[in-house]
């Protein structure tokens, strides 16, 4: 046999709650290891390195973006240093993993796109959710055309906290939802009208409702909250033949499709055209889920993805797509002027 | 003893779905008695006479609005005809009940009200929900104080049908719970959003969502529904102390009182003021309801209103201002120009 | 065109909470009317006959077991009087309708159906649950072979209220799951074993388990219970191959098939045999169930059989075998040496 | 300041599945640290010391016995091993925490209590359930004699899996509910009844129910079982005030305190003694659970009692009462013989 093709060498920058979910999940992906950790606090890496003996850590991320023996980042810090890290990293060279959400604006998310296309790097934005079993399995049924024409997308992720001290409630949660969509319906929004209201911070929405337009009849709707009594994660994505109801907090019947749906026939009855509405009630169907964890998903597609110079399916635009809806979302919250008056 | 008071005596003017339980629960209210019924549709009065052979029938109203022997006027008619029938039975001194929604236009809801105000009449608008046992419990729990600040109202009523031919599924499903809001909250909106869609009749929208908006930071928002394949009928109060959720699927346990809430402090330290955040979560309580049916309230109160003389608690404005915010609602979703672009 | 079929003239003796269900799907039934009714209060022979002014009444039951004019007597008494009132009318040529329990013993039961047989009369027991869209589609699923060997049948009837005067709780409930298990199952039990208590009067047990045991390794276990803060009524039947949760509280997904279960397989290793389990979780599925109210198909399949001159589904066999069942149980709760001291 | 308490000096034998987590949370308790790790398992040893790397491992639990460095052994090993090391730990002056069930038989936990009440040890055995936050608050609610008199205890245990190799389903399950029971209602049955069937083996039975009797008339009944569709973990504790459900599938509501019951009057009317039965619903109650992990509380609970040289609640005792409990029903699954014809 040949010589092993050399193993794909990771660090991690920023090791918070997130930092050893990330360490043991590309630990058990093939053909990679994670050889650096980077946190500004050094009790965290004492804690890190407690975990990993093998990892080496340092609190200067540049160490890491400079060293020869690095061929991948992974960028786990607040959002408002994504930018400056993914540039550098890409500058040097690097394929980047960025977590959720991807930056803190648009145009920020177009110049890190350009950059890596100019040096044929790799990004990949984490947005874990496309990675369930219940999401894929989901695109699975809609790639198959069992819905029939897509007439809505009706999601709904509240619960009670956790308040976050920069960003509202749209940047915190639409993430998931928002890459949800545009991973599930393959379709380009045209506008987005948000409400929103911070309670506690006139600057920070704990609440917000956002309704997206597409070229098309067909019609989204989002609900984040941060303060709610009761944690709802559901989506619906109804079909003109079948709806599937998409309900996270259920143990065992997470996604369910329903043999639903309406047939409009127009009458001509004594010069009047009449509409008739007939109502289909099917079974109920709730596929088998693969419980295999997410981030474990997300990493081994990532290394592949590396390994053979592919994009994966949360890339560049796939972030650069989500920011667009997020800061219209925002810009929509923001004007005050729309409301019609009563 | 003295003379018994003369019974209040009853004309309903439309006998469809909803005719047989008006007569049934007004012939069990003390002091009035369903003399007549009208219905065009001679078969109807047929099938409603042999239900209550005391009944006399007739397929003109007028007739009815014409009898010295009538006091009060119950009109469940198309709501297209529900401003012709009132305004006359009001012309001719007759109390009126009105089904929701009250009327097609916020001008001919304040015609009628002018209209009763000249001639001393009585309207009622059956927003029947204000009468069942969990929105009597919830107003009470209010009106205790016991939420502290109402922060939001948010509301979903879906289900798979009943698609009407007429009017959108604002018109048919919002008097429920806007009437709710209006009578818990006792909060006049100052503006609204919303977004619908027809899928099978452009014309006719069967998704809808309104967000309200308050002279507050108050934020209320609805979700309209007739193409989803679960039935939810949900209602969150969420307060600055406690917070409600009435979930009237539940059968036994329709109203939940958390005892949750957000305590936000601000913190300088080394010169920067700091969020801290800490969440409150207590027990969870579900109060007793009383099962009576809420159209029986309904109809005892309204007797009562018109023996004392008294404004009923959905009185003619009550109608007034839900029929404001549906007419507001219709108007922001055709006006189809302040979508924030993407 | 022939002559038409004469139709089937039914009366009815008893008239109470089942009476009016009974005129109005018999009613609804091509080819029989309900000609008469009977109940010892003349006051609800009044109310019958407001609601129904077609119906001959009276309270003396021999007249209608005497009258040339009635083909089939339903019987909706108290159970004590099941027999007398059967056996007079199996005599008098009719064929008779028996509410359930189909009588106070196994004895009576074993005569009526001497009694039928001579007359060739029908008997039909009104095991209502077994005309539930419900059970029909699990009857199905079973026939189809789709559960494999059936492994155990478990099932819970519990809610508060409504204690009953003359029975205890396994006479009041036990019949419903009793006929579903042997219409499902149509396997002859060989032995039971239940325990049950009165909390409030010694004789009337409130609460009872029963182990039922067959003549193979399938078990069978049911809780009744009037004393309980919730309502469940829920039955697992267990296959091999699929288990099936029928959840009678479920607005909309009352049956569902797991495709579940486990595989054993024997090895020997080092000279020792060692079980290796191996678990299957597939899909699960929903099916749609026919909605029809029971009793109605019910009826109708009991005038099928007058008219063909065929033994129902719930035959006198039916009710004696749950007769013969509930009597065990009895007997087995009543003595009470077989505790295993502890 | 004086001189510190020296820490009291644990030794696991068994690391298996339970093991890390004895280890961290004993790790969290003041007063002690682990210092010993024994298993069989090589390789299981070496992941346990990369965990902890301050832990001393060792292939034989003679060592940790014998060791004066160890005032506790934790004995987390196949129950058949249980007594041979509890026995030789107690003979060294150890004190012993043994993991549920105690021992295989009634006698083998007399001896282990006499031998530990000669040497003044402790004894705990590890009923984890006992120390959640949900039993303790029931426990409370008990205490303060909310529920009234205690009628019936009802429980159910049922999942898919994990089929044991040594043990049938009650040996597995039934020390969970059993002590749970046990601590709860503080009463001494005296006979039991159990039923249960080994579909793959014969011996080991993978459904059981078990009806226990009381000196009085209250009841407890207890359904395991390792072959069902769905997972329910439910608890009814039902007294003549008051009713308990504790739902541990339940994310946020697993203790319900439901305000129902039922009135018995009797009346004398005609001659004739009427019992005339009332119902009371009332409000229902979901206190706050504190969310501790339960091994957490129990390990510091037992700390306390080594420091404090007090009995532990889930003492030697606690054990044996549960394992006799198990033995009676073991002797009546086997028992064939008491099955009422049917």
């Amino acid at each position: 046999m040949g010589k092993r093709e050399p193993s794909i060498k990771i660090g991690i920058i920023g090791c918070g709650y997130w930092g050893p979910n990330l360490v043991r999940n590309f630990s058990a992906v093939d053909d990679c290891y994670v050889k650096f950790c980077c946190d500004i606090d050094a009790n965290r890496l004492r804690y890190i390195q407690r975990l990993y003996p093998f990892l080496e850590v340092t609190r200067e991320y540049q160490k890491i973006i400079d060293s020869p023996d690095v061929d991948v980042i992974v960028i786990a810090t607040p959002v408002s240093t994504h930018f400056p890290i993914a540039i550098k990293a890409l500058n040097a060279g690097k394929d980047v993993w960025i977590e959720k959400p991807m930056t803190t604006s648009v145009k920020e998310a177009q110049i890190l796109i350009k950059e890596a296309e100019k040096r044929k790097r790799i990004i990949f934005v984490d947005h874990t959710f496309i990675y369930t079993g219940a999401i894929r399995k989901i695109k699975e049924i809609i790639k198959s055309n069992a819905l029939g024409r897509i007439l809505y997308f009706d999601s709904v992720r509240i619960n009670l906290g956790l308040f976050q001290h920069d960003v509202n409630v749209v940047w915190d949660l639409a993430p998931h939802d928002l890459s949800i969509m545009d991973y599930l319906l393959e379709k380009t929004p045209v506008g987005i009208y948000a409400t929103g209201v911070g309670h506690y911070n006139n600057d920070i929405e704990n609440i917000a409702y956002l309704s997206v337009k597409f070229d098309s009849d067909m019609l989204a709707h989002f609900h984040f909250n941060w303060l709610a009594p009761v944690k709802i994660r559901q989506i619906l994505v109804c079909g003109s033949e079948k709806m599937i109801l998409y309900n996270d907090m259920e143990p065992s019947e997470k996604v369910k499709v329903f043999d639903r749906g309406v047939t409009i026939n127009q009458k001509k009855k004594e010069n009047i055209y009449q509409t008739l509405v007939s109502y289909r009630t099917g079974d109920i169907y709730s596929p088998k889920i693969d419980t295999k964890e997410a981030l474990s998903v997300a990493c081994e597609h990532f290394i592949d993805c590396v390994k053979l110079r592919k994009s994966p399916i949360t890339d560049g635009y796939s972030g650069l797509r989500v920011t667009k809806m997020i800061e219209a979302s925002q810009r929509s919250i923001k004007k005050k002027e729309h409301w019609e008056p009563i």
